[in-house]
C-alpha cells in the first residue's frame, strides 16, 4: 500500500496528540513484533513495554502518561478507540455487490431492500423481508417469516429459523444458529415430552454474535439480545433469556433459561448463568466461573458457585494453603495433649 | 387468531380440572407477563406467584394445590405434560410440502420412503436412505450410506458423515454433525498419528439433538445415542459413548471416549464426564462439574472433581469461610501459647 | 471382507512379535465385545483385562509384557501406534473422484492444482487457491484469497474466511469456521465500538480440526497453529494465538486472545486458558482446568485456577475433608476451654 496517512493527522483525526515528529508518515498497523518503519504500532498493556522498546514501528499508539524513548508517539485518551478509528482508515471495507446471485432460492414473497447482496446457495423462505444495504452470505438459510433489518451482514452459513428478527446494523459470523428449539420437555414417568417452542428470537440493533454461536426460540415469549451487544464464539443463550443493551458474552459462555442479564453486563470465557436469574447492570462475571443465583447491579463475581472475585481470591488463596492448615491443627492438637497429660485430666476422645 | 378452545374443553383433554369458569375462551397461550385476556398461562414456579397475581391472562394452568385468587385455574398433577399438550393444539406444524427440491443433489441410489421432503441444496451422497415423512432441511450434506428413520427432520445445514444411522421421530438442529471422526491419535516421538476412526454414530429413535452439537464416531464400535435422549445446543459426545435411553444432557456438556452414561441420566449445563466412565441410571450431574470416576446409579453429584451434591454444598460453604477457620485456628494458638507460657513448659515449635 | 492379513504378516508390518500362531488369519479389527474369531482386537487398558478374558477375537494386540491365556497376541512396543497401521491396512481411503462438482461455483481466478475435488454447492471466491489432490467438501465456503495447500481436506460445510491459509495433509471436519473477526471492542462510555480485525489465520501442516470448531482471525497479526496440532470439537482459538506444533486441544477447551501455547502441550477437554499467557512446551493442562497465569515448560496443572496438579490433588481432598477438620477445630477450642477454665484465667473472647 503506498497510500499512508502522516502522524500529526492521525492525531487529529482521533482527537490525540504527537510526542515526537508529527511529519512521520505511516502505511499501515501491525504488532509490535511485526511492525516495520512505515507502521503504527500499539502499547496499552506494561507487560509488553520491553518489546515495545525493540520494535521498529514508525510510531507507537499510547494512553496517556506512557514514555517509550526512542519513539514517536500518538497519545490518545482512548488508545483502543483511536486503533478502531486509525484500522477502519487503513481497512475500508471492501467494494459491495449488492446483487442477488442466480444461484440463490427466494420465496416468491421475499422483500429486499435496496443494494442487498445475496450469496450463492442461500435460501430465502416465504415471507422473508432484508433491509436495505444488507449481506445475505453464501449458504445462508432464513425461515419463513425471519427479517434481517437495514446494513447487517451475515456471513456465509447462518441459519435463521422461522420468524427470528435480526435488526440493523449487525453483524452474525458464519455458523450460527439463531431460533432453534429451546430445551424444554416435560418428564413424566421418565419420557421426555417436547414442549413445542413458539416463541422467537429477537436481535436488536448493532449487535455482533461470533462463528458457531446458538441463541434458541423462546418457549412461549421471546429470546432478546439487546442493542449493542457483543457475542463471541461458540456461546449459547437459552430459551427466553434477555440480554442487554451494551453487555459482552465472552467464548464458550452460556446463559440458561429464562434468565435476564442487564445492561453492560460481562461474562468472561467459558463462564456459565444458571436459568431464572437476574444479573443487575454492569455486573462482571469472571471467567469460567457459574453464577446460581440474583447478582444486584454492579456485581463482580467469580468462581464456581460465584461470590464476590475478592472472597473468591481468598478462598483460592486458602485452598492452595490448606496442606499447611491442616498441619497446624494437627500441632496444636498435639500441644493440646501435653497439657492435658500434664494436669492429669481430660481424655482425648 | 379467532379460533378458540373453552377453558373446560382444554381441561378434559389434558385431564385437569378447572377452579373457575369453564366457560372462558382460551385463544393461545402466553408468558405471564405477556398474556392478554384471551391467553392462558403457566405458573409452575412460586418466585413467580407475585407475577401471577398481576398476570391479565385469562387462566392459569398450574400445579395441585396452588391457590391465585381472582384468576381462572386450570389444575393438573402435571403442568408442563398440559402444556405441551396444549401447545401442541394451538400451534400445530406447518402443512409439509413432501417434495424434493430441484435443487437438492441425490445419488441415483438413494432411497426416499414416501412423502419425503429434501430442501435446496441438500447432497444426499449414494446408498443414502430416508425413511418416509422424513424431511432433510436446506444445505444438508448426507454422506455415502447414511440413514435416516421415518418421521425425522433434520434442520438446515446438518451433516451426517457416511454410514451415520439416525432412527424414527428424531428432531436434529441446523448445525448438528454427526459421525465426524473421533479425536483418537497414537503418540510416538512427540508426533500424533492419527488413528483411522472406522465406527459410526448410531442414533436410536426420538432423540432430539440442539444446534451445533457435535457426536463423533466410533474409533473401532459404534457411538450410541439411545431413544428418547435429548441433547440441547453445543453438546460434545466423543467416539465410542453410549448413552440412555430418556437422558438429557444440557447445553454445552460433554462426554469424553468410551463413557457409557445410563438411563434416564442428566448432565447440567457446562458439565463434563472424563473418559472410560459408567455413570448409572438416572443419576444427575450438577451445572458445570466433572465426573472422574464411575458413579453408582442413582448418583446426584457436583463440583470440580464431582462428589455427592451434599457434600459439593457444605464444602462451598465451608471454602467461604476459609477466612474464618483460619482465624479461629491463629486464635487457639494464641490461647494455647498463653497456656503454655503459664506452665513455663512446652516452646512453640 | 474376504480379504485378510496372517498374524506374522501384520506383526512383520508394525514390527511386532506373535505369541501364538503366526498363520492366524485377522480379517477386521473390533472392540474387545464386538470382535469376532476373524478379527484383531486390542488390549492397552488393565481395567478392560476382564473383558479381554472374554473376547472372541482371532488375535488381541497389546503391549510389551501382557499375558493373555488362552489368545494368540501380537506385542508391539506401542500398541496405539500398531493400531493405527493396521487399521489403515483394513480401511484404505475411499477412492477419489477428483472432479469439480458442475454445482460448485469458483471464481473465475481460482487456481486448483491437479485432481482436485470440488463438491456440489461449494464456493470459492476471488483468488482462492488449493493444492493437488485436495478436497474441498460440499457446501463449503472460501473467502477471497483463501489458500489450502496439498492432499489437505476439507469435510462438508467448512467456511474460511477471505485470506486464510490451511497447509498440507491437513483435515477440516465439518462445521469448523476458521478466520471469523476476533473478539475485540474498544468500549467507551459504556457502547462497544468494533476493532477491525485484519490480522489472518495461518493453519499449518498436517493438523486436524474437529467439528464445529473455531478460529478467529488476528486482530492486527496472524493466530496461528502449528504443524501437527490436533484440534478436537467444539474448540475456540481466539485472535492472536499461537500454538504448537504438535499440541493437543480437547473438545470444548478454548485459548482466550494473544496467549501463546508451545510445542507438544495438551489442553485436556472443557479446559481453558486466559488471555496474554505463554504456556511452555510439553506443558499439560487438565480437565475442566483453568489458566491464569504463565506456566514453564513440562507443567502439569489442574484446577480453577490451575495449579501443579498435585497441589490440586491434596487441596481437592482436603476440601471434601473440610467438614471434619472444623469439627476438629470446635473439639480443640472446647478442649482448651476446660483448661483454661482449670487455672482460672483467659476469658474466652
Amino acid at each position: 500500500m503506498s497510500h499512508f496517512f502522516r502522524l500529526g493527522d492521525l492525531a487529529q483525526r482521533v482527537g490525540g496528540r504527537v510526542i515526537g515528529d508529527p511529519a512521520r508518515e505511516v502505511r499501515g498497523v501491525a504488532t509490535l513484533e511485526a511492525a516495520g518503519p512505515d507502521d503504527l504500532t500499539l502499547l496499552t498493556d506494561s507487560r509488553y513495554r520491553k518489546t515495545a522498546l525493540r520494535t521498529r514501528a514508525a510510531a507507537v499508539l499510547v494512553g496517556p502518561g506512557t514514555s517509550l524513548p526512542g519513539h514517536d508517539l500518538l497519545e490518545t485518551a482512548e488508545p483502543y478507540l483511536a486503533l478502531a478509528e486509525i484500522l477502519e482508515l487503513f481497512h475500508p471495507p471492501p467494494p459491495r455487490r449488492a446483487e442477488v446471485s442466480p444461484d440463490a432460492r427466494l420465496a416468491p414473497d421475499v422483500r429486499l431492500g435496496a443494494d442487498v447482496e445475496v450469496g450463492p446457495f442461500a435460501v430465502l423462505g416465504s415471507a422473508v423481508s432484508v433491509g436495505s444495504r444488507s449481506v445475505i452470505g453464501a449458504g445462508c438459510v432464513l425461515g419463513e417469516g425471519a427479517v434481517v433489518g437495514e446494513d447487517t451482514v451475515l456471513r456465509p452459513r447462518v441459519v435463521l429459523y422461522p420468524g427470528t428478527r435480526v435488526g440493523a446494523r449487525c453483524l452474525i459470523h458464519s455458523g450460527v444458529v439463531l431460533g432453534a428449539d429451546g430445551f424444554g420437555f416435560a418428564t413424566s414417568a421418565g419420557k421426555h415430552r417436547k414442549i413445542p417452542q413458539v416463541g422467537r428470537v429477537i436481535v436488536e440493533d448493532e449487535v455482533e454474535i461470533g462463528a458457531n454461536s446458538a441463541v434458541d426460540r423462546g418457549a412461549l415469549g421471546d429470546t432478546v439480545i439487546g442493542g449493542g451487544t457483543k457475542i463471541d464464539d461458540l456461546v449459547m443463550v437459552a430459551h427466553g433469556v434477555r440480554i442487554g443493551p451494551d453487555s459482552l458474552l465472552v467464548a464458550q459462555s452460556g446463559v440458561a433459561g429464562s434468565t435476564r442479564l442487564g445492561a453492560g453486563v460481562t461474562l468472561a470465557g467459558q463462564a456459565g448463568v444458571a436459568g431464572h436469574l437476574e444479573v443487575g447492570d454492569g455486573s462482571i462475571i469472571g471467567a469460567k466461573s457459574a453464577v446460581f443465583e440474583d447478582l444486584p447491579a454492579g456485581s463482580f463475581v467469580a468462581g464456581i458457585p460465584a461470590v464476590d472475585h475478592r472472597i473468591w481470591k481468598r478462598a483460592v488463596t486458602h485452598v492452595k494453603k490448606l496442606d499447611d492448615l491442616r498441619r497446624e491443627v494437627r500441632s496444636l492438637r498435639e500441644r493440646l495433649r501435653v497439657l492435658e497429660a500434664e494436669r492429669g485430666g481430660g481424655a482425648e476422645p
